[in-house]
């Protein structure tokens, strides 16, 4: 009772954060389209494809980044017990970043030698702030249900690091096609060691709801 | 519990990915018609949509397309009973190209005999995704509630090839109006079919949950 | 159970629905404004204001617009108990119209004066294709709570008419600036009647929720 | 029964609202970063961000406002128990303020100097929007959860003030990049400050809900 009169853990926080959210991610990633335009001539498919080539790939490389980054985020969220002030804040640096995506795009077609790094980087501080949200979630504000530290210090390993991996990837299957395979395979084979992290040390911790 | 553990089976995810997936709907169709301009000089109501007409028409193909996918989208979740991460991905592979929607709009107003082909294309690929979304659901991941298997290929068609008859149906339309009411009959005949379909075989799977 | 397995009525479909129908006046509202650019040179704030007053104007008018469509659409689905496959398409149709008017506030700042009647004609459609929502929910599909009809006609009447009024009144603000009471006065009016009509013969109908 | 009649408090009312906002809310702030092109023409990346450093300390600057602006939101909101069509009017106006802030920071990046009052008087304008909503559901509309009166008075000079105070902290932060430091710690004692009001008089009002 005392915590819902701060307007802070009331049980729609939590549900109203990751709502704010998936709208964020959801326009970002619409955006990253509306951005590309057709050529003013072109005859036939194949020269259109010539002529968009490089925006849609820019397109497919940023579209995997916001996929990889709004999967983590559910799932990160997905363990979350309760929201607090702290959380809205970080998250929303977070957002900040995520919406910064479209203009990254935008640097990569029309310049993609150069705006290379910087969109890395860009996509590198993203997985930062991923694990600004999950340290302080986990660590600082004690919202997520009970779980071992070792899981939550996977757990964090994981979300700063994927943006950036799965990044240098998709940037990689540029050159490479069957990059995007070995992208699948990251995502499902990450899968199955977290489950198994997960799953190995049940008798640790008890049903007691409390972190 | 243990499900809930990896963050992947929590009653919430079904439901954020529906919330997530209407969200890029809603931007897709809206960002349909943010691209029409009206035109500099013109004189009149008529002058104006002589001048307007062809986009007028592709925005309001492509808004039947997004309609048909949409309601596609609706109904092949309404029976999922939960959620996993393949599902996720199929997902946004599906979301991908309902983005790139937008784009092809513009296409097919610029120079609507050559985008023809293209588009059509795109909405076939779109079909063609949302029965490998339904196609995971229902025979890898499992995820549907319980339901005769006949039933779940006959889902499996009518979403892979609803989205492309209807644009078929569509593009016709805007040489023959009445193809709109055909639009509406195949519209309304198909729900009437599956509700037949659906109903036929009551005995077959009792009440358990259990796919 | 049967009505389950069609997808039609299970009690998720209508908050999808609605879900979806916000996120498309969320994002045409918030399109009007994104049209509306500054002008490259102007010199202090009333000149600033001179040269955009027109556009500001026009925004002010459609986001009344929008609000009162919204504010309709929201009464209007509070009143209905499930949802179906025709309220998809008659709502798909209003949303149509919805998304259009970025497009038509546009032409109203560019040339007020030419774009007038058919600015009032797409909104007064707009109050047609809800008439056409409310008429299908209420008489066809039998999807409203139990009421008397001849509520069920006051509102139709009120939804049908009240987009063009408004849009009427607002426009009438633009030279008469009291307008904008008078708007807000025909709100209280109308919630003020609306409550009473609806007051009025409550032995009618009894508690059974079968209309 | 005769509330959920009008459809005005019906227990799904305060939750549209609140995705409706949200929505708004999150297409705001993303468009904020749409209106962002990068320049034909640069050389390595700290000639891009002397070129781009402006418009990105407006989006900066901008992104803060709307986050405070969210949050106030939030914990306005999370204060309420229902919501009636007053209360749908007044958010109505204060989400078409928040709709024209993509505008605003374009005037900011384009002539900062001229555009700077402007600015301000618009967040100003914003935070006195809120003072109204919190205003008219505080003591027009009884709608808040019961509280102290003197709480209430509290939350009303908060959501009022805050964020012009947090934008001239913002702009100040252009010139004093140590001024973001202070907006965190303003954001952190506030909280404080809030918790310690909220807490102090709690055998004043019993459990009953009525307002």
């Amino acid at each position: 009772m005392s915590d819902a009169k701060t307007g802070d853990s009331s049980p729609g926080h939590l549900h109203r954060l990751v709502l704010f959210s998936d709208a964020v991610f959801a326009i970002a990633i619409t955006l990253l389209a509306i951005e590309i335009h057709p050529p003013h001539h072109w005859h036939g498919a194949s020269d259109l494809f010539n002529q968009m080539g490089r925006k849609l790939l820019a397109y497919a490389v940023s579209f995997a980044v916001v996929g990889v980054c709004w999967f983590s985020h559910r799932r990160l969220f997905a363990r979350l017990a309760k929201a607090d002030s702290g959380l809205d804040l970080v998250n929303f640096l977070l957002l900040g970043l995520i919406a910064l995506l479209p203009l990254g795009t935008e640097l990569l077609w029309e310049d993609g030698n150069q705006a290379l790094p910087i969109y890395v980087g860009l996509v590198a501080l993203i997985g930062v702030a991923m694990g600004v949200v999950w340290g302080y979630a986990a660590f600082v504000g004690k919202l997520t249900e009970p779980m071992p530290v070792a899981e939550a210090w996977f757990i964090w390993l994981r979300v700063t690091l994927l943006p950036g991996l799965m990044c240098g990837l998709s940037l990689y299957s540029l050159v490479h096609p069957w990059g995007w395979f070995l992208m699948i395979a990251l995502l499902v084979g990450l899968g199955w060691i977290s489950k198994r992290v997960t799953a190995a040390p049940p008798p640790k911790t008890a049903t007691p709801k409390a972190a």
